[in-house]
């Protein structure tokens, strides 16, 4: 377990102030922030109608940025989303989110990765804990920790259907995973995690400092994590599945190299490597318009 | 989906009222009844130590009465234990639960089944809903729902560590499960529940009407519930095991018969057939002279 050396918040005010004093402090001090109501119930109507589309969509399909569960044939992840909707691709740009990474990060942002979670009812499989910067370092090649995740609930976060688990203050130690990452690993990964997930004496540590924060609230909220704080989640038998739109944003100057410790770059749906160039950020609500 | 035909409280008072009258209500309405520190510190360290105990004897063991997780060697649960330990053999006696059982069943009582439950720390599973009194009406020939069980929280349990959650009024109504019960069902079903287990039309049902609400507090806590009452838990991720010993009292009116859709009983340690006595309670608290 090593100490952070990249900042938590590179801010300088250069995009201007995103946040108030609190979030910020939250932010820093947590590795995460909660946006309750960020998205109103009509935004929220529409990106459901749309993930619902694209479900349908993926039933059948054979592509592999589209993840099943591990015991069945249920769609758990499509990733690459904002290129497979207008929607989602407007959202990926919205000021809401877009002034809230680039505060953060100071700095143009790109979407490394996006994606759509469904947990599903009754059924739906626990995510064992990991920190996402210690994969996009070892198998994407991510240079430095700056970079930021939000994660969009499409579904009401109740303390009972698996919500996202954080612990807070975890992104200020880096928990390198022991283990070789074995080829094509992403394969199984994505579907259940094996290898490369962090040791439990650490995993203690850092739940004795910090404890264990779920994120609950209505459908709309947000939280923006930093790319290094540790999180999960729980399985969901419940009969409210819990959905999320996640999108990662990195700063253009963390733009990916060789990986640090795996033989191969996973495949773009995962870890961009081509479009990196600055989002342009689009203010305003979210309209049917934008399903295209 | 049938509507419940007998009593909840079968109480007329002929053993002395053991509970408030809030108390009773909620029971009635919810199936369900919380006591928070029925048990003192002192009474759960002696419980965890010999559970701690009977945990490592039984690590390397072949008893059919010792249950593991489905995908490890760790020991999940072992049932019949107040024939294997003085301590829970007392504690099947106290006063605390015996009086609560005999209250509310209006009879004397006998033990049913017990076990120590045990879910493990970052992997522990899920356990998928299920009423108690659906299997041991069809596998174990338990005429009427004249039981209930008490579970006692031998460690603190948060909404993070996969904590008991129950349905609050489905006790009022059977779901019955679709399937015959496979042959010598329960060495599969105690590790990972696959047949048996209600349909999600009908949890769905339960949980629009009545909600879900799980079991939290320190350990210690205590929690009676009707022998239909819907409950099931989600997996625990977390640093924090939850363990708790269980209990079910049955009404010496409500013996075993033949199991009404299956083809041989269980084995005793699930169902108790042969001492069926009434229970002589014991009042005070657990002592260290009572491990035995």
């Amino acid at each position: 377990m090593l100490e952070r050396q990249d900042p938590v918040l590179y801010a300088e005010d250069r995009y201007g102030v995103a946040l108030r004093p609190t979030q910020i402090e939250n932010y820093l001090r947590n590795g995460f922030l909660v946006v309750e109501n960020l998205f109103n119930d009509e935004e929220v109507k529409l990106l459901n109608d749309e993930l619902n589309r694209l479900r349908t969509e993926h039933k059948s399909g054979k592509a592999e940025s589209t993840i099943r569960e591990p015991d069945s044939d249920i769609v758990r992840s499509i990733f690459r989303v904002h290129k497979q909707s207008g929607l989602f691709h407007r959202l990926a740009c919205d000021t809401r989110l877009v002034d809230v990474a680039r505060y953060l990060l100071d700095d143009e942002v790109y979407l490394h990765q996006t994606r759509l979670n469904y947990k599903p009812a009754y059924f739906g499989k626990e995510f064992y804990w990991h920190s996402d910067f210690e994969t996009w370092h070892a198998e994407d090649g991510m240079p430095r920790m700056r970079a930021l995740s939000v994660s969009i609930s499409l579904t009401d976060n109740t303390e009972h259907n698996g919500p996202l688990m954080l612990i807070p203050g975890s992104h200020q130690s880096f928990v390198s995973c022991a283990g070789e990452t074995p080829d094509n690993h992403f394969r199984q990964s994505l579907r259940r995690q094996e290898y490369g997930v962090p040791d439990p004496a650490s995993l203690r540590r850092l739940v004795e400092s910090g404890g264990i924060q779920s994120v609950r609230g209505s459908a709309g909220s947000a939280v923006f994590f930093d790319c290094n704080t540790m999180h999960g989640s729980n399985s969901n038998i419940t009969p409210l599945p819990r959905t999320n739109a996640f999108l990662v944003y990195n700063s253009v100057s963390n733009q990916l190299v060789t990986p640090f410790a795996a033989k191969k770059a996973r495949p773009g749906f995962l870890a961009e490597r081509k479009e990196c160039s600055p989002i342009v950020a689009v203010s305003g609500r979210l309209r049917a318009s934008h399903v295209t």
